[in-house]
């Protein structure tokens, strides 16, 4: 199994990816790591690599900034065309970047393309949860204006993910919502609720967004921009928590002595509240596999995505994904041909 | 002023909303406070009342699981339909209720009414933020599928609420979005941008729900489904943390002594978290003040509803709201007029 790591992408430029390259080319020795990358930067960092990583130079680089389209479209020779190239060609079987998450989805979707069945694809990341069990969110911002049959191809989707790369026996899917009974909700979800009531899935129905936190179930759907809300929130008070912890562990006496007394407790809080934890978030719906790993990834968060894209590559999850699709589509068009005939006579 | 105070509402029943009136009724003498509710039930609690509390009998409950369209429509005589019949009619200037949202929403869009120029109300309460400055989000569930030209209504009003009740000269107000950059997010905010863009008002453009938390501006503006979904993550990851806080703090004998030592600091972050410190959420939109208080309000959050209530009506936030929504409709179509002169012409 080959995967292509874009090195160029993150805030803490390429040093975190080929930390959590070389500790994960250690830890699975069969592997094959490709770090795609500028040179002069990311070689030195190589000296001490294991021998299944090897270098692939890319001159340019898309950064933070880049109007994603036209980023993809004019830098051909960036690390993220060239790592998406590697999975279009099957020379590789997954791709990771920290880099513009933008760029990232427009060269799954115009270099490596979709899955048939799929409309657009979803970015799938685990989000923490107040145990630390974490809950697989789809999608926090692929799609911002999706249709109910898309959130149909979520579900597909996630269930298939949550099983395999997860290891979730018939996973529970939510569809997020404003309330719990059946008709809450805006256009989009009161026409998906009855899609996917009608689905083969273990589908609990509506979710709030405090129930997703306390781990209500394993897989939640919901469109882009709403998804990508809840991340951000989730994110941002996980952070004031902290800034404010922080604050009152330190400006005392009283509160540096609790400080100590309660270290473990606060480093196994921190630890659960911490993405970086739960790994990348897949492009769910792709022909190959597009890992976005989070911008702020340290070593260790490269380390367990790779870990999970070999889990996701060596349990088949796309082909399984491609087939599950078709049979959803059948089904539900079975459905609704069952229907209209019970309809009409 | 005289305020209607539906007592039938709320998880802790009549105790905590007749403990708010009567403290808030010692605290501020000018007010007239109208108990509304079973006589049963509330008359014992009134005993002690001051002379300002007084009493209105309303023989039905709408319950939390009652559909709001039927329960106002078939509960004539509930509490929240006397007391939304009370502002209609004038005798009362406002209503607080801690019942059934979809109900109290429904009393005042069929009882109370809409004002001009005004296509829904926003359901607008403050939420908690790291430093505990509070944010006003419109709208976090009244109306779950807005029109641009709705959320530019919000702006307006959110506007008048920060200035006159919160008290911020020229609040800043921000558009929920994805990205901070124009042209980000879902069809509803781009179309949006543009008008708030042109409109008077601070406006500082898109905030994405980390910078919410992180007190980035004083109002924002999102779809009422985007908004319920910030609103219950907020509380979510806010009682979710607690939660884990406690279970540190009570499993072992270190963690008890550091709760002794960080004890203020903790009932401080506690405070900050607290919705119930921030007040109620009006339903902002009517041609009189309807006030949610939050289901799981004690006294103290009714004591701090009723403060907000007292301001905004001595403000004559309602008459400045239908002026201002009538000089921006003027304005929108002026600029309209103009535009579609300068590309005529």
């Amino acid at each position: 199994m080959k995967i292509a790591i874009d090195a160029m992408g993150g805030d803490q430029g390429p040093a975190a990816a080929v930390e959590g390259t070389v500790a994960a080319a250690r830890r699975y020795p069969d592997l094959e790591l490709v770090v795609v990358g500028r040179e002069e930067q990311v070689r030195p960092l190589l000296t001490d690599a294991p021998e299944n990583v090897s270098f692939l130079h890319a001159e340019e680089v898309i950064s933070p900034e880049d109007e994603p389209v036209r980023a993809v479209r004019r830098k051909a020779r960036s690390s993220i065309v060239t790592a998406a190239r590697l999975v279009k060609e099957g020379s590789c079987d997954a791709m990771l970047s920290a880099g513009n998450t933008g760029a990232l989805m427009t060269a799954g979707l115009l270099i490596v393309g979709r899955l048939q069945g799929v409309a657009r694809p979803a970015l799938a990341p685990i989000l923490p949860t107040v145990r630390g069990k974490g809950v697989l969110v789809l999608d926090v911002g692929a799609n911002m204006d999706p249709e109910p049959s898309h959130l149909v191809q979520y579900a597909v989707m996630g269930n298939v993910y949550a099983e395999k790369v997860l290891g979730i026996r018939r996973p529970s899917i939510g569809l997020l919502n404003v309330g719990t009974e059946a008709g809450k909700g805006n256009r989009l979800v009161k026409e998906t609720y009855p899609l996917l009531s009608r689905s083969p899935f273990h589908f609990i129905g509506n979710v709030e967004a405090r129930d997703v936190f306390a781990e209500a179930c394993d897989v939640v759907v919901c469109d882009g921009f709403v998804g990508n809300v809840l991340l951000k929130t989730l994110e941002g008070v996980g952070l004031g928590v902290f800034v404010q912890l922080k604050e009152m562990f330190t400006t005392s006496g009283a509160g540096k002595l609790a400080a100590v007394l309660m270290h473990r407790g606060l480093k196994e809080f921190r630890r659960r509240m911490d993405y970086r934890e739960y790994g990348g978030a897949p492009l769910l719906g792709l022909r190959g596999l597009v890992v976005k790993v989070h911008g702020a990834s340290n070593g260790r968060a490269f380390d367990v995505a790779i870990g999970q894209t070999r889990k996701f590559v060596s349990e088949h999850v796309t082909d399984l994904m491609q087939k599950r699709l078709k049979e959803t589509a059948f089904a539900s068009a079975d459905n609704e041909g069952t229907r209209r005939a019970r309809e009409e006579g």
